[in-house]
Formats: structure tokens, sequence, C-alpha cells
């Protein structure tokens, strides 16, 4: 069996998104990939299969292009979206896609989640974006790979940098949230819905759409992410 | 004791609605009918019996008219609607009632449910209807079976698919869903709730009431429901 | 010991309010009356102890004057709210009340509860009152006897039926509950916090200030309550 | 090992706030102080060190300049605002720091939490207070020092007494809550998330800023707090 220590990051990536309460009803997948050998390899959920069962054999194993190298279970149906991200954010290592609760709620919006505090700040450098609808021809063509495609457009337009913007809204779908790893995937949904709830609450009571200040923000994320971070035990 | 395995299936489709939430104070019944013999048989829940309790012995078997077949207890109180919607949609198998929060706030607004995104449009095609108040005379002659009837009465005005679009919002009261089987309908009414809640949160963040265009929403139930379904293990 | 089977269905009544979530940091209280003897004699929480520890020799006993009869501990500071609805409210057997979230939200805006749906409709026959506020010397003279001042006046008022209206905001405060039971009034504080959380989702969504038609809020009223209740199993 | 018996409950107020769901992601500490000694000594969390395997070695104790005097772990990155407050504060013996759901989404909105009912009155002497938004300079020369400083400035400029309104809000941060203990700092947390969330509702439902007469939130803050308290067994 190919990647063993991935697959296992990739199941409890999976059972973590369920148990934190991000992905009710199987809305939701998370996968890893490899980039170590000469062909880079993603490790993802299979399709529809309930997290609770999921077995590391259950995870399906596909190159960049999608095709699948290992595994008897169809791959999800968001493949293609995982595929073009890893191809194009290269820094990445894990992505989530959830339909938790509040960042959907966001998403179907069509609202960027605006920085509202230090809590956001510590982990998304500026606003959470969201993508341009999909056209009717990029829904026919290639739904999938074209979801992928329209996160890509919007980070490139707006010159995000993935890891320090590690998520974004789809319109009118959903998350994807993405890290060095899986875990640190569903980490950034979890902490990413946590965020939308609050941001929410404060626009209904009124907090300006700009923001907190960027001197704010800026700091908050230096002092997590920065080369002098004064956070925690490293 | 007449259909032993359609009473396991609607004793659990009672307690499921229970144990998930959707019906809190037996606010709540789920039924299921047999279409097999000379004459189509309903097992339901009896009225304000407690989920713990309940047993197979207790639900109650009624033909198409509402006649009791066998059983001690007194059929559930909203049984007339559970016979109307079996009589008038051939199609379905299973019928679920709550009093949901979410889905009966959208009910008591009078208002139905925008689609706002793809966790709707693979379960819901098109808004889910809210039904128009009964009107005096109808609550005053058979309110039971006329909250059927003005059910019925929408979907025939707005030539909706009951398969398709697998629930309501009775006006001023709560939803109905259904589906093949009272797991089924039970699905779909967890799922109602969980897109009431989005579409909650979407509207008072502006979300277009509108919601999303047809060509994604009509791609999203096809792709799970149509004859080319690519999601799940099928 | 005085009444031992009252109190033991007033301990449950207190541990069930703060079981169901209805009193987060002993902000709540439930008492229950026996009008048997030739005085009638009133059970209730001592003031500030803990639900989980309390038993049933912890409870007080009092008169209807609100003087102890038995017991060491001091009784709940709510307690000459509590004697003065038992003596103006002849049909109640048992009062409960709490600061639960919603009705409370309810209660600090001022607002009744509009009868929105059918689910407030079979447990309040119309809107759930609000008080005035208190006055100043209200407040000074006997803050809590004129607690219960305020809710005897607006249902003098309004010409309310305590049995059918079995509950109501305090301005500015939070519930206060009441049933032919302790047991009664512990339900009745529930189903007002769920009401209390639908109609506030309804409120937003746009529902019509003026409810549901009376012809349905009293059918459904009368098929629980009314002399020919078509309801459970009696 | 220096002050085991503070070290414990400052232990027990970090898990306590995780417990109770105030803190999720480690967001948020606790402190207590030792005044007793010729120097007094602040025991706090250790920076991003997890709720759950904590133990009373891993607390740091530092003076009141911030200076560690014992443990080997770098204290919180929030402990120059706690020894600020605990200058400046000589009645407070404890302070939590949280990022909770509702109290944060006001801080985020930028507006104090006005007192619109009796659930406040009994915990807070008026509003809850938000902190001005911090100055470029002011982030810059020492961030967490000056939020200690305009939490301070908010105090002085109103004239409050720290043990009258036991929090506060940082604007685009989060809530501060102190007390006499630890103990009793983790209790104004959790107390002022249920009035942030209540407050949310109620002013959504239309509540009047201005908050409930001063004659009715005087008379609850003296009846638990006043020397007359009629409030428990005390």
């Amino acid at each position: 069996m190919l990647l063993a220590s991935l697959r296992a990051q990739v199941l409890h990536a999976n059972r973590e998104i369920a148990r934190r309460g991000l992905a009710p009803h199987t809305f939701g997948n998370a996968s890893g990939i490899d980039r170590s050998g000469t062909e880079p390899l993603v490790v993802i959920k299979p399709s529809g299969v309930d997290y609770a069962t999921m077995t590391v054999e259950d995870l399906v194993v596909t190159n960049l292009a999608g095709t699948v190298v290992e595994g008897n279970l169809r791959p999800s149906s968001d493949l293609d979206t995982h595929t073009l991200l890893y191809r194009e954010f290269p820094q990445i290592g894990g992505i989530v896609h959830t339909h938790s609760e509040f960042a959907t709620s966001w998403a179907q919006a069509g609202r960027p989640i605006p920085c509202l505090g230090t809590t956001h700040a510590d982990y998304f450098h500026g606003p959470v974006p969201v993508t341009a609808p999909l056209t009717a021809e990029e829904v026919e063509k290639a739904y999938v790979r074209n979801t992928g495609a329209v996160i890509v457009r919007r980070f490139h337009m707006e010159g995000l940098d993935p890891i320090a913007v590690p998520g974004v809204l789809v319109a009118g779908h959903a998350p994807f949230t993405w890290g060095k790893t899986a875990a640190e995937a569903v980490e950034h949904a979890d902490v990413l819905e946590y965020i939308a709830r609050m941001a929410f609450r404060s626009v209904l009571l009124g907090a300006p759409e700009a923001g907190i200040p960027a001197y704010v923000s800026e700091h908050h994320y230096q002092r997590k992410h920065g080369p002098q971070a004064t956070y925690g035990q490293s």
C-alpha cells in the first residue's frame, strides 16, 4: 500500500472534520499530497463513504492529473478542485472542503468575511476572499475543475499568498481551506467557521465593514507567523 | 402482527427525528406505506407517546382512508395529512413531520426558502415551497386533511415533482418532508433544517433572494440525482 | 418532614430546569403548592444553592404570607413573587422562574412574543404577554412582591386566564411560567424557550406581527386543551 | 515550587475556560496573583500549551514587572496586559482573557453591551465598557502592555470601579474579565458571554439602547453585592 503515513493523516483529517461538526451528512472531504517522489501523489477521501467506517484502505491515491493510482473506490467528486489547487499552490500540503454552517452562510451571501478582530488576524491575513460565481459555460464544461479555477483566479487577481490566506469561500457553495499539512487544513477550516460565526454577529451589530486597522491585523499576523513570532513555545 | 419490517423502519424513523433534535416535546411523527398488497397500508406513530419508550407494537396501521386496521392506540393526530399525501403523491413511501427550529421559523414567516447554495441544490430542486394559509372554512371543516390539501395544491400550482422537491413548509405551522422510504424522509427533514439554518444567516447577510443561477442548481441536482449521477459509489 | 411528595416534585422541577439548560448559574427556581390543608403551604428552592447537590431537606416550606414553616435555609429571593402569584392565581399548583436565553431576550426587549405558529398555539392561547416596567416606587418599596403585582395586573388588564396563558415575560428581567403542577410549569418554561427561539428567527425573517389567524390558534388550542381534545391517548 | 495553592487555582481556572467553551483553539488564558509577600507574584498560563495536558508545573510565575521568577516555559503572550491590570487595579486577584463567541462579537463591533436586564445588573454595574482602539504608535511600541493601558484609561475616564464592573471589551479584540480570585474571574467570563448572547438578540428585537432604568439595575446590584445583600445563604 502506497503512502501509509499520509493515508493515516488524511483519514484522521476526514474524521476530524466530521467530529468537529464541520461536515454533517458527509458534506466534506480532506486530502493530502506527497510531493517527495518523482510524481506527486494525492490521497483523498472516497465519494459518499461514511466517516465513521472509513479505513485507510478506502482512501484513493491519484496523481496530479486526477488519475487513480491506487484504490478500489471512486474518489471524492471534488477531486478536480483539489488537484488543481495542488498544481497552482505548490506551497500547500493538505486541503479541506466543508459545508460548515456559518462559513457556508457567508459563501451563500457572496460576501468576503472582513477582518473584524484579532482572532481573524491571527489566522487570515486580510479578509477571507470569496470567488466570482462560475459562468454557465464553466459549469457545463468542467464544473469541479473550474471551482478550483475561480479560486486561483481570485488569489491571482488580488495578489494573495495562499499560506497567509489559507482559505476561500466559493460563491453560492462553501469554503475550501488548506495548509502545509492536512491537519493544518482542518485547523483552518475550524477557525474559519469560528470567525465566520463571530463576524456574522458583529456585522449585525454594526461592525465597520472596513474591519480593524491594518496596523493591528499586521501586528497580530506577524506575532504568530512572522520571523520573530512570540506565540507558543517554539 | 402486520408489516413487521415496515414497523421497524417507522419506529426507527420516529426515534431518529427525536435523536437528531428535530422534534423536541414529541412535536413530530413519521410514517411509512406498504403499497405492495391489494390495499395499501400505512404505519404511523401513535399520538402523544414518548419516543424513548415506543415499541413496534405501539405503532398504528391504517388504510389510505385512515381507518385503523391494527393497533390499540390512537394514531397521530396528523394522520389525515399523511394519508392524503400518500394518495396524491404515489411516488413516496415515507413521510416525516417535525417542528424543527429553523424550518419552522421560515414556515412561521410564511416565506419559501430560496436556493442559495449547492447544499440546498443537492437535495431540493428549487426553493422549498410554502403553502397558502388555510382558510377559516378549511380549518373548521377538516383541519388536518386540509393541511395536506394546501400542500398538494401548492405542488400542483407550481408543477412541482414531489421526488425532486421532497418537502414543504406549511405556513404558520411547520415542515413536512418525504422520500421513497421513511429513512429518506428523515434524511430530508434533517437536511431541510440544515439549509434553513444557513439560509437564515445568508439572508440576514444580504443574500440575493433569487438564489444561485439555475444552471448551477440544475448541475448539482443532476450530479446527485440525474441518470449520470457521479456522487457516491453506486 | 412536611409535604414529602411535594418536596420530591419541587426538587425534581429545580433539577429539570438546570438539566434542560434553562437556568445556568443558578438563575432560576421552582416551587409548588399544597392547597389541601387548612393553610396552603409552598415548597420552594433555597437561595443560591447548587442544583446538583440540593436535597429535599434543603427545600424551604412557607405559608402564603411567605413565613417559613420548615427549613433551615433562606428561601429563594424570589419567594414573594411566587406567593403573590399563588394567592392571585388559585388555579395554579407550580411556578418556575428562569433566565432562559431567548425568552429573556424578548423580556429585555420589552416585547410580547406574538403567536406565529401552531407550536405556540398548542401551549399559549395568544401572545406571551410582557409586563409593564416597575416604577421606581414599586422597586423601592417591595421589589419582589411588585414583580408579582405587575404580572397579575397585566393578566387582569387583558382579561387573561392563567391556565390558558401559562407564563409571562417580566420586562427587563426574565420569564415566569406556571401550571397545575411544578412539572407542568417546567414543561411550559421549556416550550416557552423553544417558541421564543423560533419567534426570534421568524421576526427577523419578516413574520407578520399580528401572527397566525385567530381561527387557527383557537383550533390548535382547543384540539389540545378543549373539552373535545384529540391529542394524546386520554 | 512557589505558590502551590495559587498554581492549583490558576490551573483550574484555565481548564474551566476551556471546559465551558469560552476559549476554543487555546484562545484564552487565566492568571492569579499572590499579594501577601514582599513582592507580589503572578501565576499565569504558559503560551500555546494545550489545556488538557497542562500541569501545575507548566504554569509560569512572574513578578509585577513581568520577569519570570519560576518556570521553564514562556509565559502567555498576553502577560503584559495581566501585570498592568494587577498594578492598576489593586483590588483584583485573578484575570481571565477569552475569545468567547458573543462577547468577542460585541468587541469586534466596538460597542459596549448595554444593561438590558437583571441578569446583567446582578453582575455588572452598568454597561460592559469597550476600549478605544489602540493607535498605530501604541501597537508598535508595546502592543500587549498598551492593551492593558487602554482598559485602564477607559475605567479612569468613566470613573468605573473594577470590582463593580468586573470586565471589559477590548475593541477589535476580545474580552478580559477579573475578580477577587481566578475562579471569580472565570465566573465573570462565563456570565459575560451569557449576557452578550442575550443582549445580541434583544438589540435585534429592538431593545432600547439606554437599557433598564438605573433604579432597577441599582437595586439588583445592591441586592447581590451591597452591604444588605439578600441573595444566597451568607
